[in-house]
């Protein structure tokens, strides 16, 4: 058993503090999760784990002490803090006791081809965690190759992001782009289509083939996608809003997009 | 010009502080609206506007003072307060200085049934503001007739839920039952479909006729639909999920089977 470790210039709970800013998570390629069912999906998922720790509040959790049996009859890096410490580097209001610092990959678009069928999303500007992790975890739900998120995004691997990913950070693939320009000249060099949603497209999205491989673009919670990514886009396409609010929730929009996907799909199969 | 009202035992500041409780709104059938745009949204949608508070923040947000002129050109009720007290008052991180008090009505099932083409959403236990917020908007977009909520759910007319509706509180009625059951039997009496989501069900989505009319059943984000509201639905249906996530978000769930319903009558038609 390992010594309780109380002091916060222990220098593994620098490094977790580290990690709540962006450039030490890109610097470090790493992240951290927390909470039962995040650390049990990082390990069923084989994620990378650099280290866990855990304090007290983890016995006052249903599972908890299943899971900390579970990890230490393998071969994890493990380590008992202080709950006093816990709390300084929990992210969530009611801490369960258990965190886990992750490395991440990053992949590439000839990584992630499959023979056929392959959708991606490609995140434009996106700022909202909730809604960036809610399109991962739905992406991951319906399948879909892998997101990519660029450079003017919230950060994938920010605490909050992740949160909403529910797991799902661990099963799809994410790639990163310097510019979404950048991310379309690529798929267009792998013959897959570049679909945008448009309140101005003429085309509604269940009039359009997505039976052929494709990517969708999400754009930004208030302007949308920006002007140089509809001109490159291949296609732009519309949702029915027979109703009176004018645009739906990104997260929102891009779900009925992968749905009629994978619905034209399962319909022809 | 009124005078500024800079004392926190101003008997209006003091409702607006009490329409935070849940126990205050449904007294008062009042709730509170923020913002630039959603108290121009409650404008142009006819809201019961109780009254309208600003401070001299206002004039510092694009569009403050024009709205501002076109609220005092009208017969609303208009109060000016310091900018200590909106901050003591407002619900977000970066007050824009203008907040109306809205009183609601409830609609009953009667009120909202149209000739054909009825859809009906309702809420069992959701606990999530945000989720609440966004299916009321998918709700309002995709041109359901109403939402159901009942006791057990968060607060409809609770700050979050009301930002994340995005003005769609204003265009779609809101129909409140103590029970889902009870709903539920007043549904079926007006010969309207009940339809469950659920991981164990047998058919997709997509093979279900959504042009009859239908009322679908929404649960809690963690632990789905009761059992017992499950035992009273007429049908039980799947979305399709080849990916790895285990399930969806509430609001992605019921905006994948809002959209279905819409694009089968869109065929039709």
């Amino acid at each position: 058993m390992n010594e309780m470790i109380t002091s916060s210039s222990n220098i593994m709970i620098k490094e977790i503090k580290s990690l709540y800013r962006k450039k030490d998570r890109w610097t470090k390629k790493s992240f951290f999760i927390e909470g039962i069912r995040a650390v049990e999906e990082s390990i069923l998922s084989n994620a990378k784990i650099s280290y866990i720790v855990y304090s007290d509040m983890l016995f006052h959790i249903k599972g908890g002490e299943e899971l900390l049996k579970k990890i230490q009859s393998s071969n994890y890096k493990l380590n008992y803090i202080s709950d006093k410490l816990f709390k300084e580097i929990s992210d969530t209001e009611k801490p369960q006791g258990i965190l886990a610092v992750v490395e991440y990959d990053l992949k590439t678009i000839d990584n992630i081809l499959k023979e056929k069928d392959n959708f991606i999303i490609l995140l434009d500007r996106l700022q909202d965690p909730g809604n960036m992790g809610t399109i991962i975890r739905t992406a991951d739900a319906f399948g879909s190759n892998g997101v990519i998120v660029t450079e003017g995004c919230v950060d994938v691997f920010n605490p909050k992001t992740i949160r909403s990913t529910m797991g799902s950070i661990f099963h799809i693939p994410i790639l990163y782009y310097k510019s979404s320009n950048e991310a379309i000249r690529d798929l267009k060099d792998k013959g897959i289509r570049v679909v945008t949603t448009s309140l101005d497209a003429k085309e509604f999205c269940f009039d359009v083939d997505f039976i052929r491989d494709f990517a969708l673009i999400i754009g930004n919670e208030a302007s949308g996608v920006s002007e140089e990514v509809i001109a490159d886009s291949d296609l732009l396409i519309k949702i029915p809003m027979p109703g009176n609010a004018e645009s739906l929730n990104a997260a929102i929009a891009s779900s009925v997009i992968m749905y009629e996907a994978l619905r034209q799909r399962q319909s022809r199969d």
